[in-house]
């Protein structure tokens, strides 16, 4: 007996309740109940992101969402800056160069937060950017940048602020309206609660407008066709629909605890695996955790692969090690979605047992018993 | 009691043990498991195209492997050859002409398969084109085009022939080597017996060297990226892996079945849904109909809205109507994937009790008899 807890940054793990809807049979994705799903998530999608802006449904996966906020939103040849801090904030750097597009990478140290006050340096010295493409959640090196406080600055300038919120929407605090979000892309097998294969992206008049002023070298990523669309309670091409109608299932579970009790239960959440990982006298990789993972460094003279191989075989709990140049260095374990305080507990008890099989000098325990010193009284007022 | 059956030309139905598949817990999809799922339903696809091309995995509806198609084949400003004879087939002249390319529309009149001459005489005016683009089973008339003879003749070009085998592949014969096919694509919800969100395409060494010639504007639909991924058994992007654990069982049920055993199914069925229309004095839409739905002209005063709501609402039988210009011009009744002989029965059974009903002058059972004398003795061979 070894049961499975997939505790990664995405996919992540999936209510039996949401599973069941994808094996009723299908409908028709052109009928009347289908568009009722629609207008249903919708909506639900609107208090997700906590925005007024369009949402639209894409069948992609997170990156699908984020070339067309991209092609859609800069025009050929035009400038962007990217707030480049991690290995998806990356991509946004590749996109712009697959699309033949000016991309300013501002760069920011992996781990450490995205500085404000750059962003408006950079928005000074480069007045024609048309937007700036930065990240919620780093997933590679579980980092939450300031989104907050850098949609101020960009909310001064002319540019666009674009979000990969992938990962680190639903799992973390996120306020698309009042924060000056302008374009927000969200995947649906992370916070979401759902497996892979669709996409969210919302767009601000701000960004209707970058969109409206030129003929994007788009077709299956058009934000006008899916916004014409989605007026109707509809999509341009065959969606994923038996997925949409999973999602009327995850979404009622989230309006059910509230966004800010979603919200309060990931940072109690990531608190508790935060504080467990370093009483092991084991290293937080970021300056500024993000609350959907935690990832900390692999100890000298030991292998993530170790680490993570027995949690997984001897446990079942799934983790995942570091991404291009962190490969090797970090291990992350995620938290997010359909995962309480007792998976934390249990992923932090595998790891420390983990440790100590492999020899490492751990006292059992520390880890479980420094998380519920955070959980008790915080996690029962978080989850009230 | 009314069940449902989906008799549309995709979304099809989809058998319960696929559907099984998807209500399983999510694993995650960079592991062992997941790859060698990759591994295995690399192979079946390999033998439902007839192919020994590379065969790639896109999470998508069919119409992003069309774009994928498209822009990694035809260079910018580059001229193809659109066999332009339905609604989908129009939708290869809305993607060149969303990619700026030269997209030059031989038209066929809707409901008339392409004549391969034709094509041949329009290689011949325009040496310069790139890609024909033409459809295997246009889904909006019912047609079946003669994809072999056209093949013939673009092998004779230096032209890549691209195949829209969307709702086509796993419904009607088709060889993609032995065809001279460069590119096909096919979708996840119709005759593959799966949900939308799934895309496939296979691409020759030809179109490989034309893909090879230049940068495309892509990077979602990259099909470089996707090639050197598919060779680690992986995607460059999160797949929408738990429908691909979902294909392994149905290409197992397609496998069991044999491809000649589906062809021949699905051959019987539209030869039996044709002879039931037929019967009740109703005209087929096709000229030379596709094997995967039948399509029939709504009778003179009547509305294809009341023939379909009523076998929908009375019977639970889902058809679909016409679209663009033949929008309340026709019923379409799919028949493709995990559909069986007694199925049409149904189908044909709920057509004419629905016809009777709503007063038109028809003799029951004259559809069903049709359809039986079809089936017996060739049903059974077919699928001995």
């Amino acid at each position: 007996m070894r049961k499975p807890r997939l505790m990664t940054p995405g996919p992540a793990m999936v209510p039996e309740d949401v599973l069941l809807e994808l094996a009723r049979p299908v409908i028709h994705h052109r009928s009347d109940e289908a568009k009722q799903v629609i207008v249903e998530v919708s909506e639900g999608l609107k208090e997700v992101f906590q925005t007024q802006n369009d949402v639209m449904i894409l069948t992609s996966s997170g990156t699908g969402a984020m070339e067309a906020a991209v092609v859609n939103v800069v025009p050929p040849g035009g400038k962007a800056i990217v707030l480049n801090a991690g290995h998806f904030a990356a991509r946004w750097g590749s996109l712009c160069k697959a699309f033949g597009l000016n991309a300013v990478m501002l760069d920011t140290e992996w781990g450490k937060p995205v500085d404000p006050d750059q962003v408006a340096e950079a928005l000074k010295q480069h007045p024609d950017a048309v937007a700036v493409l930065g990240t919620l959640s780093e997933t590679s090196t579980g980092t939450g940048h300031p989104v907050e406080a850098i949609g101020r600055v960009v909310a001064e300038s002319d540019a666009v602020f674009i979000v990969d919120g992938i990962s680190g929407v639903g799992a973390m605090e996120c306020r698309t309206d009042e924060w000056g979000i302008d374009v927000l892309c969200v995947g649906s097998q992370k916070a979401l609660m759902l497996p892979p294969g669709l996409a969210f992206i919302s767009v601000s008049p701000k960004a209707w407008a970058k969109i409206e002023a030129f003929d994007a070298r788009s077709f299956y990523f058009n934000l006008k066709a899916a916004r014409s669309k989605a007026k109707e309670f509809d999509t341009p091409y065959t969606p994923a629909h038996t997925l949409i109608l999973a999602l009327r299932a995850a979404l009622k579970r989230i309006r059910a605890e509230g966004m800010e009790g979603v919200w309060k239960r990931h940072r109690v959440m990531s608190e508790a695996c935060q504080a467990g990982v370093q009483a092991l006298g084991l290293e937080l990789f970021s300056a500024r955790p993000a609350e959907g993972l935690t990832a900390f460094r692999v100890p000298e003279g030991m292998k993530d692969s170790q680490i993570r191989g027995k949690m997984a075989e001897r446990f079942g709990v799934t983790t995942v090690g570091g991404q291009a140049k962190l490969k090797g260095k970090i291990v992350r374990i995620g938290h997010m979605g359909y995962t309480d305080e007792l998976d934390v507990i249990a992923a932090l008890a595998a790891l420390e047992m983990t440790l100590a099989e492999l020899g490492f000098d751990v006292e059992p325990g520390k880890a479980v018993t420094a998380a519920q010193q955070v959980l008790i009284g915080k996690g029962a007022a978080a989850l009230a």
